[in-house]
């Protein structure tokens, strides 16, 4: 299993179809795993698709539209039956505590771990989560309700030290970490060995960037540049210009040049309107644009 | 199809299993449909199965653990997409209201028809719904939480007239109703025409029960006497005695119990625990009471 993957629990719009369920996916960094939305059914899913459920320590919660986030008074019941000890941390808009807590707290009272809502501003793109390899951001998006995507990246990451070198140098080992944040080693006879010469560069820092649901907005391109992978709603095909305008969401060809334009190695799309029966026309409107873009149909694991 | 049955939308208990979705069932009586409990993913399990959504006025909840009835809210916001203008009526414990109102009106805050939280008192069997044609009363349960398993019956019918005969004996159109409630018929020369010349029995007058959760209870037998089809919970196999009184669930052999002593036509069994990987030792456990048992599994859809 690769260790950078984004798995799509639900792919559907509000009103979904006998497929798909509403928004929800796992995002895996490493050995990190986050749970990005949580449409109804989302502990369902998590079980359908072999996740590890008490692994996710995290959920952050784009917007509060019932098809982003009904599934998370369900899955906390069920990971308190499950014997979860660990605290829980839900990430959004401060209004989830208060429309969503006492039922949680009805339905989960004899939940053994903490559950703790922590809110985020969703006017201002700001770090909202950071540990010693992670750092999440959000990306402040236009849509009928404050909403906001999320950027996963990886924190910048040392470089490779050649210890067998290190040591023909006679490089002190507390020098190590210098060398491997890209310090050149001075010996003590003033001779100046390169930091190439005892480290090879570090390996790639991946990131993530979730996009859901938003109108076209092109003031999001910084925040997401050349992330590996990009998942960009598209809830319509360029035809539906009325609907768009309307409802606020994208168009696939929309999430493809948003894509293009923030150079991401690739793109997926979903949350499709049910008034379409195939995802094929979204995915040829976005590829002619972005060639790399791939669906996010229920079930599917892309790595990145 | 037939104008008598039952569907089960989902057989699962608290932690379900890969295949199954948490308690709810849709239940046909002649033209109306009612919606019994409504866990989670009620709304796609309905879509799924391809069940008249907006045919339903009236959800019945047994009782305020989540796996039977944190659908709600999903349901209610699908309903008000889908362009519902009836009102629709939820039959629960008071505290339904107190809990999850506030959740349902910030999610559905756009829904263009009302929603009525109708409480009943879950510690006397009352009748809680009458229409002209159908009557559903409480079976106060025993369980962990105020607990009401649902008997849905038809009122009694009206006699089959024979207009023919009636036309023959000059029986008066206004006594037409007499006849069919079983008068008998007086001609105006005092010659007395005996109902069952005129008329017919009734057709059969339907009836159904639900009964989850609760613990072995020989009280409610009288209560649900007879009825044509009684779903009854059954968690846990005769051998697991220790985690049937710890958690008052029941197992197979007492919901077949249950069954033979109320002299009832079928029996459905669901709610397993997911602790069983099958639900073969089940059915052989409940048929060695009473044969006519058949399993819940998602999807079904007996008729009675």
């Amino acid at each position: 299993m690769s260790d950078y993957q984004v798995t799509i629990l639900g792919s559907g719009s509000a009103l979904s179809n006998i497929q798909t369920f509403h928004s929800a996916q796992v995002l895996k960094m490493n050995s990190k795993r986050f749970l990005i939305d949580a449409g109804e059914g989302v502990q369902i899913r998590l079980r359908q698709y072999h996740q590890k459920i008490l692994a996710i320590n995290h959920i952050f919660i784009s917007h509060l539209h019932g098809d982003h986030c009904l599934g998370l008074p369900g899955l906390i019941s069920s990971l308190g039956m499950m014997g979860r000890t660990a605290p829980l941390f839900i990430h959004a808009h401060a209004d989830l505590e208060k429309v969503m807590g006492e039922m949680i707290r009805y339905f989960c009272a004899d939940s053994p771990f903490d559950i703790n809502f922590v809110s985020y501003n969703p006017y201002h793109a700001e770090e909202i989560y950071s540990d010693r390899t992670i750092s999440v951001t959000t990306v402040p998006l236009k849509h009928r309700v404050p909403t906001c995507g999320f950027v996963f990246r990886e924190k910048n990451k040392e470089r490779h030290l050649n210890r067998a070198l290190a040591e023909s140098y006679e490089v002190p080992i507390a020098f190590y970490k210098n060398l491997k944040n890209g310090e050149d080693f001075v010996t003590p006879d003033g001779r100046v060995i390169a930091n190439d010469r005892l480290t090879t560069p570090p390996s790639h820092a991946h990131s993530f960037a979730y996009i859901s649901d938003t109108a076209y907005l092109e003031k999001i391109v910084p925040l997401i540049e050349n992330v590996d992978c990009l998942y960009h709603e598209a809830t319509y095909l360029s035809t539906d210009d009325d609907r768009i305008r309307k409802t606020q969401h994208s168009s696939a060809a929309q999430a493809a040049t948003i894509a293009k334009m923030a150079n991401v190695g690739k793109l997926i799309i979903g949350h499709h309107s049910s008034r379409y029966n195939s995802y094929m026309p979204f995915i040829e409107e976005a590829k002619a644009i972005f060639p790399n873009t791939f669906s996010a149909l229920d079930g599917t694991r892309i790595e990145f």
